[in-house]
């Protein structure tokens, strides 16, 4: 059986959205319904997965119950998924696997996140912090620190500058520039990048990615081409977690569970990195994205930046990484973040991009890590 | 194949808890591993399911990599589940499901909730609030009130009384007596009941559930009988869900979903409710067990009470509900909830539930709801 996702809708994503949560999902579940251009309907789901990271961004729980009654009163069954920034993709894992396993026939994964009811980023970053390792959050380490502690001992080991960092930021911004549904839309340079503040030496403001809010869905169907004569194919998934602390791992300047991940989606698909055409990474901090090149074999360890010193991952480059502007300029709202990258990937593979179009895109990649990399989720994606 | 329950932990509930959320976790899995007669190891656990409802009970999230840690780094994969107070009878209906379809051979699903961390019920109340429907959010109806609406609209329909709602409450303490595990061990009278103070009239304190600390485990197994002799059989599941607004349903002195859940668990099982002779049902208010008695066919409608008043449904009757003491003296620490039911009634069924054992308990049914029943989950098991 091939999966197929035969659907796909995105928010805007905004740094302070007039919505409400409640308001960013049901356009989510709308839309994406009204993306399958066979025609779906509330009776064909059978299976909801929300994808949402703490009810301190957005104040609601408990909604697949509320996604199965915008369905329209259906039998669908439904549950809320967390893993972190890897919810959204964690969500894609398990109605890929259901509808693989004959569990159910077609699964709707939504993803929100309202980030901007916090009063300022602190409170922002003390919900983030949940997602650490407990002795991590008892000590109070926000997520810039714990990446600037992997930037550190990445630049150490490698001779990568603060220069590298920025080049990832500089693209993304780029890219963003081209993306209507990105929450920043602003071009910025390396010397912006440079003489923004620090957060976390040496993790600077520009080398973060964006609280924000939005929303973000998907239909996986056990039978595609019931819906549309053009869906994108699930290859192949992997998931796989890390020891949930940075203290603990041997190597901080590795994503373990990134390669293993990365491998077993791989295996499944029967298709290589060579075969990729395109990929949404994780960017949550620029060194994220360096780090991910290597794990996922784009590079060699402690080569990503050459990728893009050489132009490899540029827009217009052999190998283009977030052409939607990434979770640097496009924003990354938690829960919605995985299921926003899948919809970025399914748009590139029928061609439907616009502006960001990539050029002969035909397979496609998304990464997806919570925390630290405590969990990646991989998908390889075709046309 | 026939899934079966291998062991079981569950913490002490209480009302304060000196130890964090995820001491409490890291209890009750190690508990679970001990608990398996044959010894299991965490490199056979393949998936993790943790049941929690909300990180502003506990302060963690991005929980399950953490659970995977506890098990010495194995393979396993797994996220967090929630469905409100459903959550836990959600991640057991997964887990069923996925061992059931061959995605996995032994599942760990365990559930927590360190309440007692918010500094007044009122604060408790409005994280709770996050499980109703969008506009009973808005409105500022916390679930008390809910309950009272479903409450006032039963008593007016079949002629109940504040009496009868009472009689659920002092059967749960008597029971509750013989349980070290509860959280509130304190016999109570129909005067007692009758005498506390209103909260939302016609509900009363002792109408209502505990703010609770705890967690609890069970693993799932596709191959039970390799980890015990004595598995607890998992013999049919349901989960459904009505709409999530009390406002929206045409009759709100039913419980939808229930009956629903309850169809599907004994389709799949073969039996009915005449086969079961121990149940743990959601008596979050009182009015909900009463109602709970008539959705699964334990009583006709509006006759609920009289299975308290002819003693049939007390500890010594025919149809022992909530030998534990149920949510109203054991507790209510949401994720672990509807696991820690499971944990009963896997216990019950074993005869190891020291003074509080159900005689010849051979097949047991949980039910587990979330919300006002948006969510409800049905379980059968047989010894």
């Amino acid at each position: 059986m091939r999966v197929g996702i035969v659907g796909a809708h995105s928010t805007k994503y905004e740094l302070r959205s007039e919505r409400e949560a409640w308001e960013l999902l049901g356009e989510a579940v709308q839309g994406v319904l009204s993306s399958v251009e066979k025609g779906i309907g509330g009776e064909d789901i059978d299976f909801v997965l929300v994808s949402n990271f703490s009810d301190r961004f957005g104040g609601i729980l408990h909604t697949a119950p509320y996604v199965v009654s915008l369905l329209g009163r259906t039998s669908a069954k439904g549950a809320r998924v967390e893993n972190a920034c890897a919810s959204g993709g964690t969500a894609l894992y398990l109605a890929w696997s259901m509808v693989r396993a004959g569990l159910a026939r077609n699964v709707l994964v939504v993803g929100y996140e309202k980030m901007s009811h916090q009063p300022t980023a602190m409170e922002a970053n003390e919900v983030l912090m949940a997602a650490g390792h407990p002795d991590e959050i008892v000590v109070g380490a926000p997520f810039v620190s714990l990446y600037a502690l992997i930037a550190k001992a990445y630049m150490d080991s490698y001779g990568a500058t603060e220069e590298d960092l920025a080049l990832v930021a500089v693209k993304n911004h780029e890219n963003g520039l081209r993306n209507p549904l990105a929450a920043m839309r602003r071009r910025i340079t390396v010397e912006d990048v440079l003489r923004s503040p620090y957060i976390s030496w040496p993790l600077k403001l520009y080398d973060s990615s964006l609280i924000s809010d939005g929303a973000a869905a998907v239909v996986v169907s056990a039978d595609p081409k019931r819906f549309t004569d053009t869906p994108v194919y699930i290859e192949g998934m992997g998931l796989a977690h890390d020891a949930p602390g940075v203290f603990e791992r041997p190597d901080i300047t590795e994503f373990r569970a990134m390669r293993l991940a990365a491998e077993e989606a791989f295996r499944i698909s029967g298709l290589s990195i060579k075969d990729v055409h395109v990929l949404e990474v994780h960017d949550a901090f620029t060194v994220a994205e360096l780090i991910a090149y290597e794990m996922l074999g784009l590079a060699r360890r402690g080569e990503g930046a050459r990728l893009l010193r050489e132009g490899i991952v540029m827009f217009d480059g052999e190998k283009p990484v977030n052409p939607s502007g990434g979770l640097k300029s496009k924003g990354h709202p938690i829960g919605a973040t995985g299921v926003g990258m899948v919809a970025e990937i399914f748009w590139q593979l029928r061609g439907e991009a616009g502006s960001r179009q990539v050029k002969g895109a035909e397979r496609g990649l998304v990464e997806n890590h919570g925390g630290t990399g405590g969990t990646v989720v991989v998908a390889v994606f075709s046309r």
